[in-house]
């Protein structure tokens, strides 16, 4: 039999677009002969979709329309990700389902055991997990059907207290298809391309593994579907960050194979260009599911902003990228020559708008008031927020989306006006610290000099008062990030951090500004998410505590 | 047995000030001949502590100081609610647990079974639920010992698939301990009662029931600890929103009751007492756990600026908030009036700052931009955006927290300036519908006139634009507030809505507003929780979703 493994891009709560696409996709697997189409895990419903699940009519679209996509079976059996119900009078109302499609009608649901609460999700807070577990066959073949996590409990992060797979095993199935909606972050493609190796050799199975593309805010799905023979040999492998379908045929030779060698890591230079990409793919997504196509930014010469509007133009092309200076009287005479330089290159428009003249307007207003202090984080605070107030004016009165050019190692310690330079529908680099932004910055130039090599080069200032460097106010980025990763990332708390050699003063200055900056993040943007932790849904913290 | 209820406010991770309290408490308990003496729910680590679970650092807190309150429990026990290590091989790392502390030591830990992970809860998150149930003997007596959730499961709401209750009544317990970290909404402290009720005349058993009490950011709890008899009488109750100890000696009077009359719901006047006195909690301790005591907020010379400036003034002292009339070229004469009549009234200080000279700085500095484009918006929120500007720097070169003053009712719709009126440190009425707040004003009010009369009732109206009204945009709000209710509170969709009679047209039309509005939401700053839906960690919502 011929199973096509279909990777589309789902849009969350569109049912009328993603039947479409499913069922177009159905059409095409039929076209190419296959007898099983396979579909991303939530599907139907896009991932994750919240709190919509607590509405009646959500279910009722899902039902409805997954009848008429099961109208569309004939001929071919599909499987389909979506939410079902749970008639039983206990437990949560839903299961996190595989339904099953075949002749015209549901000929079956299979539902999810283990469900992931840990960072990003939150899977208990609407589904019940299966109490069993059963094989299925089709056209003859008989199929162990799982969702996502329930692969993932390879006995090193024990969890759940259950594994399917056991369960599951026991009923000697000849196949292992795992239908996902896995969000991408650095190490993702790795981990579980290892997952699905280590399972095919452990079970001496081949496995299927279908994933969703596209991004849905700050997650992002690099697709990556792939499918294993026995020996965990990738035998076919779909696109990153993009849809795709391929067909497969599962023939003896998937079987008895020796053990191919293991996945290895990304090096770092692979790690940038998937972050790259993630980018790119999170920020077209968020515009076109959004229903926008322009984007604004203040571009003020320095690294942050000209990465963020290199990957704009590469998401929406650089003829939807507007750029905005807003020189002060701190800002140096190479920013803005740099900030053009990068706006000509991409050959994108843009606006020079001073704001030297609105700080003043605005101190007089409160002269009576400010009279007597000095010149202090106050009077940068209101650059800032100038700033952000002129873009969010231009994106009210053209329709643009205002891009946020944070990064990760600021936004951890506070280093940015909370609406100020916080502003934005979108952070696109609010995942990155600063050290890997360099890296981006010079793949990004890879072939030409897109950023001006002034704007990688130069010392990084915020120029919100006269000579500020970062430097000033912060460790050298090299050694703050690798704190950062370690107490952000990697969940160490200080001693752990400190008895690797750190010096002591600094890493406890570095800790009390990641946690007594919660407040400002809580307000922030939503972030395109690149790690295995970013500031956001993933990492919740208490705005209010001792720590 | 005498045994004590203790019930206290507790700030997350702050172990030592936690650690002094429940000592001092434990003393204060021995010195009343009390053998037992009662602590909440996560009582040590406060509550939620949320991802501060996941640093090891944490959990050797939670011991280290468990193990020094245990050597204050000579000659009494303690019950006190706090993590505790899973030490299985499989499963969740930690336990929601009764530690119970006599002799000096630690004697055992008793986990909760039902863990909660709808609306604001997310205990599965870090919590396993506990794999068995038995009841304990303390002096004699036999209790089982059961956390918040665990006896809220009767049956009504069947969420889980297993009912501790049960299981421990096998044991003929004489009594039930529950201790809660159960936070308010308008309606909860009577369903409590309710739960109490019911359990205790299905049971035939007193219980024993303690509470949190304070706020942490958002969630505020209400204390309201209380001991019921086997008829459901309740024989103690302590106080609302404060700390308090109560001993009570349970004999031969509290079993074998007849039924007593139910508890019955609160009228609406006792509602609006309930949430003034809920704010009035959340904002006093906001600020003190923050380490702030001074407020600053925009006072328009409208209702919700008002009823938050008399908020803040009862919790604060008005001598600790500052008022900033920020009047624009479209603010009315009697608005000011009305502002400073309010500021004088209370003896708070108060600025006047007038924005219309930066407001027109602003649009000179983008004339080139802006010409030939027609007044809209975008001038509506440069003004709402200059105010933000302005009271930020205050509260940057004051060490003002501001004090946000948008409601439920237009924080719905979107009826707001992200990064303008929507700015502030905590949203005081964001989780008050525009109809209740009216009703706060009235209850401020119910000695003297302390909110102008005239501020209460001319129509609203965000003076944006010459003769602007909020009716001219929105739906009266006494219609609006119950349609919101039904889809915000009651999660009733579109049609189940319409059914009810409303205007078809007008609930899709609000409907729409709340959807497309989610993105400034995720910016909003974190909202007093009084209602049993909060916008806020209570409802996630896709941010790019079609619905």
């Amino acid at each position: 039999m011929k199973i096509a493994l279909a990777q589309l891009n789902y849009s969350i709560g569109n049912f009328a677009e993603n039947t479409l696409k499913i069922k177009q996709t159905i059409r095409r697997a039929l076209e190419l002969r296959a007898g099983l189409v396979v579909f991303a895990e939530l599907a139907l419903s896009g991932y994750p979709p919240l709190d919509l699940l607590n509405y009646e009519g959500f279910m009722e679209a899902v039902e409805r329309h997954m009848l008429s996509i099961a109208a569309e079976c004939k001929g071919i059996t599909a499987i389909v990700g979506a939410p079902s119900r749970n008639e039983a009078h206990h437990g949560k109302r839903l299961f996190n389902s595989a339904w099953i499609l075949s002749e015209g009608r549901v000929l079956q649901t299979v539902h999810k055991s283990l469900l992931p609460d840990y960072d990003v999700f939150d899977e208990p807070r609407y589904f019940e997990p299966a109490s069993q577990c059963s094989t299925i066959e089709i056209n003859g073949q008989r199929m162990a059907i799982t969702i996502c996590e329930d692969i993932w409990d390879t006995g090193r992060l024990p969890l759940y207290s259950n594994t399917p797979i056991d369960c599951l095993m026991q009923q000697s199935p000849e196949l292992i298809i795992n239908i996902a909606a896995s969000p991408f972050h650095d190490l993702q493609p790795f981990k579980r391309a290892e997952v699905l190796y280590n399972q095919a050799i452990k079970l001496k199975l081949p496995i299927i593994y279908v994933n969703q593309t596209g991004a849905n805010a700050d997650l992002i799905f690099d697709g990556n579907s792939m499918a294993v023979d026995s020996g965990g040999h990738p035998r076919v492998q779909l696109a990153g960050f993009a849809e795709d379908l391929k067909v497969i045929e599962i023939d003896e030779s998937w079987y008895g194979r020796p053990e191919s060698i293991p996945p290895q890591p990304p090096d770092n230079e692979t790690i940038t260009w998937l972050i790259h990409d993630a980018l790119v793919c999170g920020i077209s997504d968020y515009f076109k599911k959004s229903g926008f196509s322009k984007a604004i930014l203040g571009l003020s010469g320095g690294l942050d902003s000209a990465v963020v509007m290199a990957l704009a133009a590469t998401s929406l092309g650089s003829e939807n990228v507007h750029a905005v200076l807003l020189p002060s009287p701190y800002s140096t005479g190479h920013s803005i020559d740099d900030a053009v330089q990068l706006a000509q290159t991409l050959g994108s428009a843009y606006d020079i708008i001073p704001i030297s003249e609105s700080f003043n307007s605005i101190r007089n207003s409160m002269d009576g008031i400010l009279q007597g202090t000095v010149f202090d984080v106050t009077e940068e605070n209101i650059q800032a927020r100038l700033r952000g107030l002129i873009l969010m004016a231009m994106s009210n009165k053209f329709g643009y989306i205002l891009l946020n050019t944070s990064n990760k190692s600021e936004s951890a310690v506070g280093y940015g006006t909370l609406y100020g330079d916080m502003c934005g529908g979108i952070s696109v680099i609010g995942d990155v610290y600063k050290t890997r932004v360099y890296e981006l910055a010079r793949y990004i130039n890879r072939d030409k000099e897109i950023i001006p090599l002034n704007t990688i080069i130069k010392p990084p200032s915020a120029e919100l008062r006269p000579d500020q460097k970062d430097s000033d106010s912060l460790p050298d980025y090299s050694l703050l990030d690798e704190v950062l990763y370690q107490y952000i990332e990697l969940s160490r708390d200080e001693n752990a951090i400190i008895s690797q050699g750190f010096e002591p003063a600094m890493v406890k200055r570095i800790l009390r500004m990641v946690n007594a900056n919660e407040w400002k993040r809580y307000q922030a943007p939503p972030v395109l998410r690149v790690s295995s932790k970013a500031f956001g849904q993933g990492r919740k913290m208490p705005l209010v505590a001792k720590y």
